[in-house]
């Protein structure tokens, strides 16, 4: 009873027929949705998303991940082995950050030898990717439909740049909630400041918390999330909307310097 | 372990009853959502929702599909058997173009003496049609709760007019993405025109294409859908939006008519 | 098998790594999302949507249930057991009424000593009660992990205040239709009302009906919800949005008072 994830830009309803080509090869599947609202066409985003959830699941899952613009033209389908889980989707970085998290990678290109032939242009998903995660899901060898391969689009998230007390940082990704994480990792930002100071925002004053609840409901805040990265939300609020801020936005955080004890 | 898939207009929350009245009375169903964000009261939408993922779902699934702006109301609840699926839900037309794709169909009335004394006028997805499809799902033979009727509301795909070189189409559904659903079916449009050549569209030049990325982000095109018919995209933005078309929307599209060899 | 339901405000992607640590724990339990579209920190719109569907799970479900904006602060984690079910979340009133529906009710707290290292400040919806929900769907006894109390914080729906033909009355909740659900239950206004009669509401007048389809679409109407309370609606429109409404906001309702015979 294997565990296959679904990751994508889709919205609704195109899911359901990898779904229903998934459970048609391995009826004991066991499928998971990651998000199918991925703002379209945002490898980044997916990659953010695949990265924050992947170590959550067991050995032996398959996470098929499709933000695909370019479906339907000669770039490459692949799977990747890493840690005991398999990834199946475009060559395009999506699934890299997730995979290179659990450990040391194997990439596998899809054989067009092993594919059948009523493929559509533009939905690969279902008529390539759903496919092959089924069967991988049920048993199948990889190697049986496709072969090691060095060449392939690589993607790692850019960490914000630190110089003295100034973090010149990027938005990497904005959930639901409207907050947003931040390329700063949790071990940088604990090195450098400490939970209690007050951040400088290109101009405002912003607290550092250790949760939500330590502002008033509607106030800013800096807190380190869940996901192991600087996290600017508002209590109870939408800090993305309230700031306009968008995925790659960029921003100077001026931080008070602590004197850490070794 | 049989598959229930569910397709309505109910959003989040509704959804969750009949699952739990499903589980209830098969705890092995596995439940497959299509879509719960049809818009509301829209028969036609749902109806193109199911059609287009009907066929990936293996024998022996049972669709439910609740679209029911006359519930409460004297129109029948039906089955429909038809390529070994299942269909349960009001009778209004919503499920007749998936059942009549999968092959010839039989309609069958969920008679009232087969009903519980409990049913609410307001949410018969919860308390008849989850009820009926679980009973199915594990197996109970439909003519023990329905009998075969030939009186039935019928409904099918209205397609677009072509006279000589200017097809006359309307929108048929609109996915997540912003990609409009034309009623033109691909053997039509593959049969007087080829990809690379560029049609007009209410004045505007309209380049028809295999797939989004032929053409550069932020482009609208012309192509044939995964689904089987022509669909009017914009690469990686949404059309719907840009040209303010909703479904049962009218457009005129010229075509440069290709001589095509036998 | 067991079932384990998700009620969250968390969107899309945080669910994923709540179902990656309960698969991780119990591979065969059955994950149902009940709704991760509650408004924000809304703690009474969540309880009433787990309080509307809870009924319709089988004995032995384990709801998982976190609306949380206390996350990461002093307040307890807890474990409710009524009717067979199981509830699982932070302790602040969010469970108490579907649990009370269910029948007598037994509230354990989530001990420190039972809870791993690794948990962060802000997403205890993983760290915490995807676990603890888990284990006691896969078996465990509750008192391994917990010991009972009788301090926990306490909800009820305030139930509108009827004189003679003034019906005070609160938004309790606002559907995914813009149906708006009015905190007087079905009992209440059937003793005092019948279908067919027409009420002011604050000076318009709208009739009292069965179901939507008994007014013409645009509509405005009342009508007993399949929830079991009072419900004002549109047939096929949004009346939340069309009157500006949202949860707890207030209105006045006169009704023509039916002498009702006994």
């Amino acid at each position: 009873m294997g565990i296959v994830t679904l990751t994508t830009d889709f919205g609704s309803l195109y899911p359901a027929s990898m779904k229903g080509v998934i459970l048609s090869i391995d009826e004991n599947a066991k499928i998971v949705d990651i998000s199918h609202s991925i703002p379209q066409a945002d490898i980044r985003a997916a990659a953010f998303a695949l990265f924050t959830v992947v170590e959550y699941f067991p050995k032996g899952t398959v996470h098929i991940a499709v933000v695909d613009p370019g479906v339907g033209t000669d770039r490459k389908a692949i799977v990747i082995h890493s840690g005991g889980h398999y990834f199946v989707g475009p060559d395009n970085g999506l699934m890299m950050p997730a995979a290179r998290k659990l450990g040391k990678i194997d990439v596998f290109e899809i054989g067009h030898e092993s594919l059948p032939d009523d493929i559509s242009a533009t939905f690969h998903g279902r008529d390539v990717f759903a496919r092959v995660g089924a069967h991988i899901v049920k048993g199948l060898d990889v190697q049986k439909l496709a072969h090691g391969t060095d060449d392939f689009v690589d993607l790692a998230f850019h960490h914000a740049h630190v110089s003295n007390d100034v973090v010149s940082a990027e938005v990497l990704y904005i959930d639901d909630f409207g907050n947003i994480v931040i390329n700063v990792p949790a071990e940088v930002i604990m090195g450098i400041s400490s939970f209690g100071t007050t951040f400088d925002l290109d101009g405002m004053d912003v607290p550092f918390m250790d949760t939500y609840a330590r502002t008033d409901p509607g106030s800013l805040l800096f807190l380190v999330g869940s996901h192991g990265y600087l996290e600017l939300a508002i209590n109870q609020g939408n800090a993305a909307q309230m700031l306009g801020l968008h995925n790659g936005a960029r921003m100077s955080i001026t931080l008070p310097i602590i004197e850490k004890s070794k």
